[in-house]
């Protein structure tokens, strides 16, 4: 019987996520599978709480992962703070904040947007006209913008945000493990992430965190929320107190690996991290200047982790990606929405962030081209 | 630094599920990881789908696996189908027909339900009568309630939907793998299951199977599906079809693990591991009548996979667990709800139904009554 498994090659993940994965994260992943309330569980899970509060800056109690990709931490995060009608503001540059507007339409939010050119990043004078006059239960800002490449200045925001009684919600999806987030500081109350960016784990899991005043506006809610398998008033009691009441099977060998890779960042040191990331970038961009390729970002709002490249004239997009995968095992990523076959979006993030990597990129680029 | 994955050691899982895992699996989840629109992992995306088809006998298309655990499958199949006021019936028995009635009413659905007693399967004369009085939208039930160890009559219950026009949404989280599912015979709509019980890959994916005429019900839908994360209808573009449409970042390394849990119940051939749960389940049930442990399900309906045994009188439940834990290093599981303190629940699930482990647990047990 052919096993399809057999033929998996290793190939360098450049592109906007998933990102090369360390080996020790995957055999953590091939460790013996426990119950999910044995108490050495129970243990690792703790622990775990531990890192990405350090990693994120923050005192949250709620900092859990949540058993689903990226894109379920949104739902958890949206599903569990909107109620029918109540006023959401959501500024949007790119694919993740549209993924925003429609997750928190869904939900029965009354939805005002925001919208920025893509490639560009919010403009925060237009956030605090608006602030000005309406006020809302919510507003909501991807900090790294996967899709164009651009730094959201969610610490400029927060501040705007500070005493209007909105909850800050952030999208920390490609951010969170290659660029600083200081949650508390920051005045965010609300944050989601995913496992297959700047944390290099495979993709699976979402870390959430929830300040206590976005506890408490979950825990007053007038009606139940209406997502079982995201309800936080119920997962609370999994992954708090002395009780651990079961609410669904945790993805027990997921975690062993989320858990393994927050430790790599832990023991290299978050700002050795943070630099490699930068230094990593800017070894890329410098290198794709010298073949002539130019980046679609400004420098000032430029992702490290996520860098958006201007596809030369008379290159194949498809064609190139394609020799990329086959010929050089490199996989970068294509232009989402408007920026489809303008832009490649080229990833280094986490453990992809390798100046090696930097270099047998460019010289793949200079022979597919 | 102190790393706490260091200390997991391997446990015999007997409880209800996670399952032991065969080393293959854990291998399988540990190699590369590869970007998911990478034409290989496609490949392995399209034969994991016939895998599923073939297990479940079914044509179903939309065979797939949800990128969350059973309780995300179950989640699935209500959101898309259940629009406000759609009427729905459930049978419950148990702990997850309970559930379904929570996940349903959350979503806005006129449930009615019909309970049974716990540990005794659904009357199927009393579902009858009531379909004669009331139509409904969708009728529910749970194949193998995990909560009780009991088997509920599901083909006969899809015979009587025949012709009713109600959709027929079957839990079958514990069955799949353990017990034959012969879907399209038995009348089945819409099915969901998990992978940490009788497939024996840890938990963290849900495949679903929806006949056609649940997709239809679902593109019919006057309104949105209010989940993005779940919502179907854009999933079906990611895994079906020329141009594999991203939705969310599929759980790659987790897919790999359920491949080769699909792989090796085929190798091992479907009658041979169900024969192997069954000859397991009757080697337990002797030897704990040798000990004077009683089950608590008549044995026309008992699950092979779930053994629901009445705690000794005298017995301290919660002592006995944690000393076969800790002294044996076998898990077994607590009763739920009204059962709570009155059983233990056995799991021989998948890669665990072994007469070895059968052997292992009976002498343990004799240790430590």
């Amino acid at each position: 019987m052919e096993n399809v498994l057999n033929g998996i090659e290793e190939i360098t993940l450049m592109g906007p996520g998933p990102s090369c994965v360390h080996r020790s994260v995957l055999d953590a992943m091939a460790k013996s599978t426990l119950g999910h309330l044995d108490p050495k569980f129970i243990s690792i899970m703790d622990a775990m709480k531990d890192q990405m509060k350090t990693l994120l800056h923050t005192d949250n109690k709620l900092t859990i992962p949540v058993s689903g990709t990226g894109s379920a931490g949104m739902e958890t995060c949206f599903v569990n703070l909107i109620e029918k009608g109540d006023p959401v503001l959501i500024l949007i540059n790119g694919v993740f904040g549209m993924r925003m507007e429609d997750v928190a339409t869904r939900l029965g939010a009354d939805v005002d947007t925001l919208e920025f050119e893509w490639g560009t990043p919010v403009i925060v004078d237009r956030v605090k006209t608006r602030l000005a006059e309406k006020s809302y239960k919510i507003v909501a800002v991807v900090h790294a913008e996967t899709s164009t490449g651009v730094m959201n200045p969610v610490p400029e925001i927060g501040a705007l945000l500070k005493d209007t009684g909105a909850l800050f919600l952030v999208d920390a999806v490609t951010s969170f493990g290659g660029m600083k987030i200081d949650l508390d500081a920051w005045g965010i109350d609300v944050i989601y992430s995913g496992t297959q960016k700047c944390l290099s784990c495979p993709p699976g899991l979402a870390p959430i965190s929830f300040s206590d005043r976005a506890v408490e506006a979950v825990k007053s809610r007038k009606t139940k929320v209406p997502n079982w398998y995201l309800d936080l008033t119920m997962i609370i009691n999994y992954w708090e107190g002395a009780t651990r009441a079961y609410h669904h099977t945790a993805p027990i060998n997921m975690l062993y690996g989320l858990y393994q890779a927050l430790y790599l960042v832990l023991e290299e040191g978050e700002e050795n991290v943070y630099r490699r990331h930068m230094e990593n970038h800017l070894r890329l961009s410098d290198g794709l200047k010298d073949l002539g390729i130019n980046m679609l970002v400004d420098p000032s709002c430029r992702l490290p982790m996520l860098n958006s490249v201007r596809i030369p004239e008379g290159a194949d997009d498809a064609g190139v990606r394609s020799a990329l995968l086959k010929d050089h095992r490199i996989e970068i990523g294509a232009g989402l929405g408007p920026l489809a076959g303008k832009i490649w979006r080229i990833g280094l993030m986490g453990h992809t962030a390798r100046p090696e990597n930097v270099d047998r990129l460019l010289s793949a680029l200079k022979t597919v081209i």
